[in-house]
C-alpha cells in the first residue's frame, strides 16, 4: 500500500486519472473551497483531447457555484456534460443557456441524500479541497462543507487538494455529520445553532485517495461592495417590520437569521450591525458572508453555522489574522444539515432570500429571465422559504433603469409557490401575505411594493382579471399573463 | 364552577354562544371527525338574523374539509367569512370562487404552528367533536385528529360535540403531541410508523368548556367506487416502478407509502393488497382512506399512521364491529405531526398524489382549473411530495372524454415547482424525472405521458420554444404557454 507522500504528485498528473464520462463529486460552495489546480489542468487536458479529435468530457456535481478557476475554465474548454446542483459561473450559465451543457438545478440541500440513495448518478471519482489529511484518512475540509462528505464517502478514487492558504489554526471549524438514510434515520440532534454533533474531520479509507495535490490558492470571491441607497432600504423595511413582529410578540426572542447572497443580503446584515435595537444575533444559513464580520466587529454575532465561509480576499486574510480568536463564533456544516427542513423547522429562522421576480398572488421566480434563460439557480431559497418561522423574499422594485419591474402579474418561472412565501419587500414597502386570499394579496402587493411607474399596468391587470374570469378565487387572465415579460423581449422594456 | 353536566345542552344553545365576527377552530379532516349539529344550528341561526338584517359570519380554520352538514350548511347560510385551509364543499367551493368567501389554500401541516405562533388569527372558539370528555378536561378525538388539539389550547372557549356513534372501545386510536414552538424546540422523537410519542386524549382545563351536545352521527364520506380501468392500469404502472426500483437497489425495505385522497390513489392500494411481491405495507399518510381496509383483510397491512380514518358509512359500521381487533394496526395524530417535514423525510416515504395538470418542465398543479377557478386546495400534497424518498404525481392523460390532456405546456397554476417532483405517471407510462434536465425532461414526459392525441401538438410547442428561445436553458414561448388552456376556455376543448 502507498503511502500519502507517494500519492503526492502535481495536477496535471491527477487530471490525468479523471477519465472521459466520469462523475465527479467536488468540494465548494458558493466559490469557497472549491478545488482549483486539478479542474485547470483538467481543462487543459480536455482542450488537447478535443484539438486531437478525441471526446472528453465530465459529469461534475458539486456543493455549490465555485470559481472561474474551476466551473469557468471547464466550461469553457467544453469538458462539462451535466453539472448539478448550482452555478453562478458566467461561462458555464453561457453553456447551459446555449444547450451545451445539461444542468439540473436542485435544492441545495436534496442534493447529498439524493446521491446516496442512488436517485441520482453515483459519482465515480472524488476532487475536494482540504487544509490537511493525515495517514489514517481523515480529511480536514477547508473553507466550506458542501457536499463534499457525501462524494468523499460514494466515490471509489479520490484525490485531494490540500490548499496551505489555511493552515492548522482553521481545523476545528467544521462539524461533519451525515444522518443515516431511512428507514434507519434519526433525529438530527441539533437544537442549537451552535451544537456539535459530529467530527472535525471526513474519515474516509485512505486508501480511496489517489492523489494529493498542493496548491496555495485564495477561494477567487469578488470584493465586498458597499450596500447602495435601495438595498439600504430594503434592509431598513425589514428591520422595522422584524421589531413590530417583536413588539406584537408575534416574534419570540431567540431565533436566527439566514440571509440569501447578493446586495441585498449584505445590506440587511450591515444594517443589522448598526441596529441599536438588536443585541446579539445568531446565524443559522447556507453562506456565512463578508457582511457577518461587521456584526462580529460589533459584537453583534452571537454565532454563525453554515456551509461555507465566503469571503473576499481581504477578508480571507483578516479571518487568517484572527482566526484563533473568531473561530468559537463559527461552525461549517455539510450542506445537507444546513439546509435540513428538520432543522431548520426546529430552530426557528428568519429566512431573507433575494427574487429575481414576485407576482401578485405570492408566487417568486428565483432563477429564470423571461422563464428561459437561467441566472444561477434555485440554490437553497426554497428549503429556508418553506421551513423557517418568517420568510421575507425582496428585490428592487425596478431593474435596469426602470425597463423591469420586479412584480409581474404572473412570474415565468416559479420557484416558491404562493404556499411558501410570507413577506414581500421591496424599496416601495413591505407587504405581509400570511393568511390572505389571492385578491387580497395582489391588492397589498400593489400598493406596498409595486414602483409607481408600474402600479397603474398591474392593477388594469388585476381588474381585467376579476372582471374576466367571474368564477374564479384566483382570478387571472391567462391571455395577459405574460404581456410584460412578451414587451420586455420585443422591446427591452416592460413599459407600455 | 359548573360540572360537566350542567355544560350539557341543545346545539341551537350553543350555536347562540358563537358571536358574529369570531374565528372558530373546528374538527375534522377530509370528512372525518368534523362537528355536525352546531354548524347545522349556526347556518340557521345566520339564516334567521339575516332576515332580519343582522349580518353573521364566522371565519372558520379546520383540519382539512368537512361534510355538507357543516361546511355546505354553511356557506349556503352565507354564514362564512374566511375559510383556512382546505374544503372540498360543492357550495362553499362555489361561494369561494364567486368571491363571497374569503379562502386561503394552506399547506395542511404549516397551519397548526402558524396558529400557535401568531402569523394567523386565533380562533376564540374551538368546536370539537369528540367520543368522550372527563371533568378533569381530558378530550378523546374521534375519527380525525386535524388540528383540534391546537384549537383546544389557543381558544379561550370550547364547544364539544360528543357524538355516541362511536364508543369507548375507540379510545387509544389517538397519539396527540404538539412540538413546542421555535426556540425551544426538540427532535419529534417518531422513528418509526407506529411509534407513540404522545397521549390519547388532549387535556384542557375543563374551565373552558362552555358547551357539551351530545350526538349520534355518522361522518358523511361518500361510498367507496371500485377503481376503473384507466385507475387500474395508473396503480399498476406505479407498482411495477416501484418494483424495478427496489431491484435496482434504490429503494430499501422498511419504507412507508403516503397517498392521496381520490380514485387513481384508491386504486393503487386496491392493487398493493392483491400484489403478491408485497409482503407488509407500512403506510405513514394524511388519509387512512377506505382502500386501506382491503389491505387489512389480506393480512397484508403492518401499521398504517394518519390523521383522519375516512371511511364510508358502510366501512364505519364495519370497523366499529371489529374495532377491538384492528385497534393496534392505527395511530390517528394531529397534522402538523402526520405531515411534518422532519418525520416525513426520516421515515423514508414512497408518495402518490394525484395531480389536476402537470407540465413539459415538471411542475404541477393540484389546485385550480384554468389558473383561477379553485377545486380543493393544495392539501398536503406538498408537505409529502418536498420530503418524500421517492415521489409519484399521477393523473389520467386525458379527462372530460379528451377534451383536457392532464400534460400541458405549462400548468396555469404552480403548486409543486419541478423542484418538488420526480416521477409522472398516467396511463400511458411512466416518467423518471430525477436528475433531468429541462429539455430532455419535456421529451421524456411526452414520450411516456402524453396522451397520443395531444402529442404532436406538446412535441410541436417544445420545438417552437427551443427554436425561439436560442438561449435559453428551459426554452418556454410565454405567448403560446397557456394555449391550450385558453382553447379550452374558449371552445370546451384543448384540442385544436
Amino acid at each position: 500500500m502507498k503511502s500519502l507522500s507517494q500519492k503526492i504528485m502535481s495536477a496535471v498528473e491527477a487530471a490525468d486519472l479523471i477519465k472521459n464520462g466520469e462523475c465527479i463529486g467536488i468540494s465548494g460552495f458558493t466559490l469557497s473551497g472549491y478545488p482549483k489546480a486539478v479542474p485547470e489542468a483538467l481543462a487543459e487536458k480536455a482542450i488537447a483531447l478535443h484539438q486531437k479529435g478525441e471526446p472528453f468530457k465530465v459529469t461534475i456535481f458539486s456543493g455549490a457555484s465555485t470559481g472561474d478557476d474551476c466551473d469557468g475554465v471547464l466550461a469553457r474548454a467544453q469538458a462539462i456534460e451535466k453539472r448539478m446542483p448550482y452555478q453562478s459561473n458566467p461561462s458555464l450559465r453561457q453553456g447551459i443557456n446555449q444547450g451545451l451543457i445539461q444542468y439540473r438545478d436542485e435544492h441545495l440541500g436534496s442534493m447529498g441524500p439524493m446521491v446516496r440513495s442512488g436517485a441520482l448518478e453515483r459519482p465515480t471519482l472524488a476532487l475536494i479541497e482540504c487544509i490537511a489529511v493525515t495517514p489514517e484518512g481523515k480529511v480536514y475540509l477547508s473553507s466550506s462543507g458542501g457536499n463534499s462528505a457525501t462524494y468523499l464517502e460514494c466515490a471509489d478514487r479520490v484525490i485531494l487538494e490540500v490548499n496551505s492558504i489555511y493552515g492548522e489554526e482553521y481545523i476545528g471549524l467544521h462539524d461533519t455529520f451525515i444522518p443515516s438514510l431511512p428507514p434507519f434515520a434519526k433525529p438530527i440532534p441539533i437544537c442549537k445553532v451552535n451544537d456539535r454533533v459530529g467530527s472535525p474531520f471526513v474519515q474516509i479509507s485512505s486508501e480511496k485517495i489517489k492523489a494529493i495535490v498542493y496548491t496555495e490558492r485564495h477561494d477567487k470571491v469578488n470584493p465586498f461592495t458597499a450596500p447602495d441607497e435601495i438595498s439600504k432600504t430594503i434592509a431598513s423595511h425589514i428591520l422595522d417590520f422584524i421589531h413590530f413582529e417583536h413588539r406584537q410578540g408575534r416574534l419570540p426572542k431567540g431565533l436566527s437569521y439566514q440571509s440569501g447572497v447578493g446586495n441585498v443580503a449584505n445590506a440587511v446584515l450591515a444594517a443589522m450591525a448598526q441596529d441599536s435595537r438588536l443585541s446579539k444575533v445568531n446565524i443559522y444559513t447556507e453562506v456565512i458572508q463578508e457582511a457577518v464580520l461587521p456584526l462580529l466587529q460589533a459584537e453583534k454575532l452571537g454565532f454563525a453555522s453554515g456551509t461555507a465561509l465566503t469571503l473576499s480576499v481581504e477578508a480571507q486574510k483578516q479571518v487568517k489574522k484572527n482566526i484563533s480568536q473568531w473561530k468559537d463564533h463559527f461552525i461549517l456544516r455539510q450542506q445537507e444539515i444546513s439546509n435540513h427542513p428538520e432543522v431548520i423547522r426546529r430552530l426557528g429562522v428568519i429566512s431573507m432570500n433575494t427574487a429575481l421576480e414576485m407576482d401578485l398572488f405570492g408566487n417568486v421566480n428565483s432563477s429564470h429571465v423571461c422563464g428561459s434563460s437561467i441566472m444561477n439557480g434555485i440554490g437553497g431559497a426554497a428549503d429556508f422559504a418553506r421551513h423557517c418561522y418568517l420568510g421575507f423574499f425582496m428585490a428592487p422594485s425596478v431593474a435596469k433603469n426602470g425597463a423591469v419591474s420586479a412584480i409581474v402579474p404572473l412570474v415565468s418561472h416559479v420557484d416558491h409557490t404562493d404556499h411558501d412565501t410570507m413577506i414581500f419587500v421591496t424599496d416601495q414597502g413591505v407587504a405581509d401575505l400570511r393568511g390572505l386570499d389571492p385578491i387580497t394579496r395582489a391588492k397589498l402587493i400593489i400598493s406596498n411594493c409595486v414602483h409607481p411607474s408600474y402600479k397603474a399596468e398591474l392593477t388594469d391587470f388585476l381588474n381585467f382579471s376579476i372582471n374576466q374570469s367571474k368564477k374564479g378565487h384566483l382570478p387571472i387572465a391567462l391571455d395577459k399573463a405574460f404581456d410584460m415579460h412578451l414587451r420586455f423581449l420585443q422591446t427591452g422594456s416592460m413599459h407600455k
